[in-house]
């Protein structure tokens, strides 16, 4: 499905997994007591890029089809065709799996 | 109708869309508990954008007549003709869609 | 009048507009509940433009004689023959109407 | 009278006015419910200047003579045969009048 | 094993040391009063390196298979086949050892 | 007397004047009531200076035997045959006298 | 006797002295009512150096063997064959004495 939304700047727009607790490569997300629980998705859409101190255009490292894990609190949610979708920032990204 | 209305820095005036929950390309803006609701709204004035650390100015991503999605929080509110605006940065926009 | 003042980095002076709630140009100013009241007044005296981190200067924006609207909190209030103006940073100007 | 003190960096040494109302120039500073009261006074010393982020020296806006309005609360108070003057930071001083 | 995990930007993936308390090369990490207590635990993926503030990439400094010692809340915990691993920043790794 | 002591990077070392409430060149030194209360005293070693953002060394303003004014929080102390002495920043210096 | 540690960025390695309060070179070290206390140890690592905001390597200014001064709440406590020590960064050490 084509999602027609192009985040700003260092934004992505993220599809969480559903309701299971391990990624595709057989990562298991646990939820700590004093840490943030990781989540897993897959990345459906990138910004061009934040722009650094000196006015140039920092390229994204993730990519549309990227499996990703992120903290839960990152990001706004949005909904298409009942589908959950977050836009956040590639630095709420811990890293692709 | 033409808004005589110049944003400075990186600001735009973002007309907000009315009571609807869908954007016109199907996106719905959901109310979530721990999360800022998003908003959409088009773009009808945009500043000549802010200026780096070195001194040069950063072009805008979004430009007059954009659909954009933004957090509830953002912006100043003004009215001309009885119709709402926000003057808000363009760093509070999530999205092009 | 001439106001002999001359304002430090990137300030202006601003004399609020007295009170009505539209500017020149028909923007009404409403006080929304959550957020800061944007205020009309006109620009009467700017700084030379603050200094970037990498020591150039930074040309202003805003001109003597421009109609801006700003937040209400904005500013130190002087008084020059009775009349009431405002020093504030250019960054606290929201737009140019 | 010759003051033998040589401010640090981007600061000055001021002269408060003394306990009138309006500045030599006629304006009037008046004590505003939510907001500093701005004070007057007359720049007896001035630093060389800050560094900028890249190395080098941001050279001084105000010089030596230069009445100038600042906030209440700027500067470190000290006295020289019974007069009382405060250092600050150029970025306390308001503007020049 | 073979861990399938890039960590984006200047972030790694820690294998904590089982509840030993004494490092490979004989360093004790003792639980100190009015300090965070440093833990031991061996480097398995890292990032590509963060990007300074003039757009550049900084490389990184710990490589895979570096043992290393850093802070205790340090990270994000994910578990692999019942491994528990951290993703953390490099800055959060105190020394390689 | 030698100090046998190198302060770091944009630090001084300074020894206070005695209980004295009024500095060789005949200033005073108030306790005021809503501000700090500035102290008097003589550089006694400087550090090599600070590291500005782009990497390059930035040259101290002060040298060993000036008499310098700063404020009363400033810096640790330590004593060397009964002296007391502090190490600050050249930041907390607000002037030379 | 050799440490097999090696601290990353700007951090060093830090044997603290034993419970004397007296430096080599004859420095006290009092503890002050309103101020942090000054600890006294000898550096046995240092890092490569942090990265300046241009991306480019800052050189140390201590060096292994140099006797520091540093505040008391400095740094992450180890022990090495019931030796304790300090990982610190460089920012944390006010002098070479």
């Amino acid at each position: 499905m084509s999602l027609n939304l192009k985040p700003l700047g260092d934004r992505v727009v993220v599809q969480p997994k559903k309701a299971e607790e391990k990624t595709n490569s057989g990562i298991f997300l646990p939820s700590t007591a004093n840490k943030e629980r990781p989540i897993s998705g897959v990345v459906v859409a990138v910004g061009t890029g934040k722009v650094a101190d000196n006015g140039t255009k920092v390229s994204m490292e993730v990519k549309v089809g990227d499996n990703v894990i992120y903290t839960e609190y990152a990001g706004t949610e949005i909904k298409v065709s009942d589908e959950k979708y977050l836009i956040m920032r590639e630095s709420d990204i811990l890293a692709i799996n």
